[in-house]
């Protein structure tokens, strides 16, 4: 369904954060989750192209869809979302930007995207989903911050096979995820027909273990995945490579 | 079946080389194949246990048996190989190093591994497999080389099948492959009920795609995988960085 326009801008608790890209600006809840490094490297990882249609499921606060407004020409962007408090940040964000005639917040299921949209209705569909499975040791499973990070109300295979009903034939999905999923995900994302055709390891410093992996599917594509160079995040503690000081400031 | 001893060292169009470990000397006939820097790769990459029992599936010329007696305490390696000239080649390396009651070089092919050993009765599975899947262009797909490297004699999921059956509960498998099958491997060993565990990408320069992948996988292991920090050849062109100088010459 779709939000209903607030007419505060700031409930309490949230600020107003720059998203450093067109004066763009996002509306945050520390207490409910605040976008990270993983949103940014997706929505510069994703290719959009003029007038493609692209989803984002499981969009938060609507960071990937404000940032892919501003980087690419994508023609139309849906962002589904769960949870009302964070969908409801998302849709003044994009009041806020006066995006509406290109953003759309939908507050939704992930796991009943076949009763929200049409079958192949998107060109690409984005997605930062929670990265780990297990709820143990989970105080309160019901938290919003819970419910952005364990798979509690969508799981990996559910992510897949809502981004492989949604795509269109040669569709692309985008998702950034934890290194250590990483044989999971080309299961799921195979099982349902989703190919992996290329893959970016990002490493917090040269000579440590990755900490995400973004990664590019095609759905009904054929074997054959481009691995690409490493993203390295910093030079040394506290300073950024230049790529990613690109990814921020251009 | 066992390969015949032979009386003279080196064949016609042979030559010996120094494997610089040990003292080591492996026979290679440039005409046939040579090892490269993946057997080395992989020979460090795999962790082999005191007294553990080890197979190379498509051994070659036997160059990871022989490094892998260097390395490790296994207490006994198989070397497998489906070319005669190979085989023999292998064989004779063996004898020349003194290495007959470690490492055993039998002749025959990894599609009918059930047939030559027992189920699970290894603790420890190499390979270095073909690449390649297409015999697309091939001048000579019966030559030494060209089995070597495409998919000819054995595919991917030859290699996986018969590592699952040889390997014990518990077991693992290390394989070196090109990254643009990363997406196909995954599916292959999974089908085999071979959890990728750990893997690592090389690449030839910081900066460049990685052109080697190295990967373990456990029989019957639990889903989750570390993926480790890069393993990078070249400091500058000509000049290997210090982790590799170690893997040559420490």
């Amino acid at each position: 369904m779709e939000i209903p326009i607030q007419n505060e801008l700031l409930k309490e608790g949230e600020r107003l954060d720059d998203l450093q890209r067109n004066d763009l600006r996002i509306i945050q809840n520390r207490n409910v989750f605040c976008f990270g490094m993983d949103a940014v490297l997706l929505s510069a990882f994703s290719q959009v192209r003029e007038q493609e249609k692209v989803i984002d499921l499981g969009t938060g606060n609507g960071v990937i869809p404000l940032l892919l407004s501003a980087r690419t020409k994508a023609g139309h962007i849906t962002g589904l979302e769960i949870q009302q408090q964070s969908a409801d940040m998302a849709q003044r964000s994009v009041l806020l930007n006066h995006l509406e005639d290109r953003i759309e917040i939908i507050r939704g299921d992930i796991r009943e995207a076949e009763g929200i949209f049409p079958a192949a209705s998107f060109d690409v569909v984005t997605s930062n989903p929670p990265y780990m499975t297990s709820q143990h040791g989970l105080l309160n499973p019901e938290s919003a911050k819970a419910i952005a990070r364990h798979e509690i109300c969508c799981s990996l295979e559910d992510v897949c096979r809502a981004a492989a009903f949604l795509l269109r034939s040669g569709g692309r999905f985008y998702m950034v995820h934890r290194p250590f999923r990483l044989a999971e995900i080309v299961r799921e994302l195979s099982r349902y027909h989703l190919e992996p055709k290329r893959m970016r390891l990002v490493y917090p410093f040269a000579d440590k273990e990755p900490n995400m992996v973004l990664i590019e599917s095609v759905r009904g594509g054929r074997p054959r995945i481009t691995v690409e160079k490493p993203l390295i995040i910093y030079e040394e503690p506290g300073k950024y490579t230049e790529e990613v000081r690109k990814l921020y400031y251009e």
